[in-house]
């Protein structure tokens, strides 16, 4: 009888998240848990979550929320009861007047009774989609994170937040193009159908080669460059706007709910 | 040469609430402007906005924002550039602690720096893709409005707003269900896919033949109810929450946006 061994792809997203929280698991979360949604992390005061609120509503392509906590209340009741959001992403990035000033593991001593979380949908859920229907992701077959590019591409502004739209891109043979756009589409709460085929100069991304965030591509002659717009979004804003006082994941390092992948698909 | 008679089915959005506006339609709006997107309305003041957003996000299938507008503003720049919410809906229901009291055509006189305006999607905008498809929408044919029922099922609770969810129902041929959830299912920002299909006593309905709103259904044998999320809701739960002050439009008269109904569907 052959013992199986348990990789990071088969854990429960409770079990994972129990390791973060212990401190065992300090990495990316691409591939992990497979099946279960993972979400963008961005937490602000209570005094600054209604125009993030309505910044959600008017940019949902970007930003379409799958939580927003209780003030105060680290629990994600809907998407992951249990959990705690203070421990549970595996690393954050702590931002003041729009810039990041720090990283950490763990941010119960920056909690405060005013403060809102607010979960995001991932594209990391669309590629698990796109694998199943044997469309190649790149970044992941080399082992990269996604690349990601500030826009030329306003969005639409609510009170204190306003800036660019990030996008993620990912190269494909023209053949695969039409397939992709359908398959991610159908995940209406996970950035959807991509916002751009083709030209990046169209959306201001002046030099693929250098992405804003993540790491630079790898595209093969006669690929396409395709780009959905990407939950680090409120990152962007968050530096156009100088927010005076954000907690965010650290690019890559999601929060894991315990939502199925198509949970996020439309209908 | 022969003259086209202009129906209200042809109006443009422009033009059809030029008319409201003119005083000229207080009827339903079921059926005007075709192709275009309608939409429910809530106005409630600034301080009890910040709940009902989350209220909104929580229970996205009755509940599924288009625009929300900034405090004091009754233009809906996104959705209806130049448009003026104050007036530009056929029939108006003014709310004081969570019960309708008056009926108005216009709320000027009632406007204030405070007030924000939510657009939700309608059910209307799926309705037109049914019929397009060749499946029968009964009450159109019928000439009524849509039954509503207050369900058992409860909407997720935020802040102090808590009730039931409410539906619409059609009653279908069992051959065309399948479809008609396909159908529906495209159009996420308007309620999308049905929540229930068949028995109405599973989401706590006593009796199909006296609707909560609207007129009650004509049931053909052997027919299946069908039962999608309302944009009613947010008037169930501002009885159930007893709110202090809320506007919406009376049922049936809906605001008429410049989207495309393709513009609601999900992707």
């Amino acid at each position: 009888m052959s013992t199986r061994v348990e990789t990071p792809q088969d854990l429960s997203p409770r079990e994972l998240r129990a390791r973060i929280r212990r401190g065992e698991w300090r990495k990316p979360t691409a591939g992990v848990a497979a099946g279960y949604a993972q979400a963008n992390l961005v937490v602000l005061p209570r005094d600054a979550a209604y125009d993030f609120l309505v910044f959600c509503q008017r940019n949902p392509k970007p930003c379409t929320l799958l939580e927003v906590t209780d003030p105060g209340n680290p629990e994600p009741a809907v998407t992951a009861p249990g959990a705690d959001l203070r421990v549970d992403v595996p690393k954050y990035r702590v931002h003041r007047r729009g810039r990041p000033v720090t990283e950490e593991d763990d941010i119960r001593s920056y909690w405060r009774d005013d403060l809102v979380a607010f979960l995001l949908g991932c594209s990391f859920t669309f590629e698990g989609a796109m694998q199943r229907a044997g469309i190649p992701v790149r970044h992941i077959d080399c082992g990269r994170n996604v690349p990601m590019y500030v826009t030329s591409t306003p969005c639409r502004p609510a009170g204190a937040f306003h800036g660019p739209m990030v996008v993620s891109m990912r190269p494909l043979p023209a053949l695969h193009v039409p397939r992709a756009v359908l398959i991610t589409g159908r995940y209406t709460r996970a950035h959807g159908a991509p916002v751009h085929i083709g030209d990046p100069a169209a959306i201001g991304i002046k030099d693929l080669s250098r992405p804003d965030y993540g790491e630079p591509p790898v595209i093969e002659p006669g690929e396409v460059p395709v780009f959905w717009a990407c939950g680090v979004t409120p990152q962007a804003v968050a530096v156009a706007a100088g927010v005076e006082f954000m907690i965010t994941h650290a690019p890559g390092h999601m929060f894991v709910t315990d939502l199925l992948d198509e949970d996020l698909a439309g209908g």
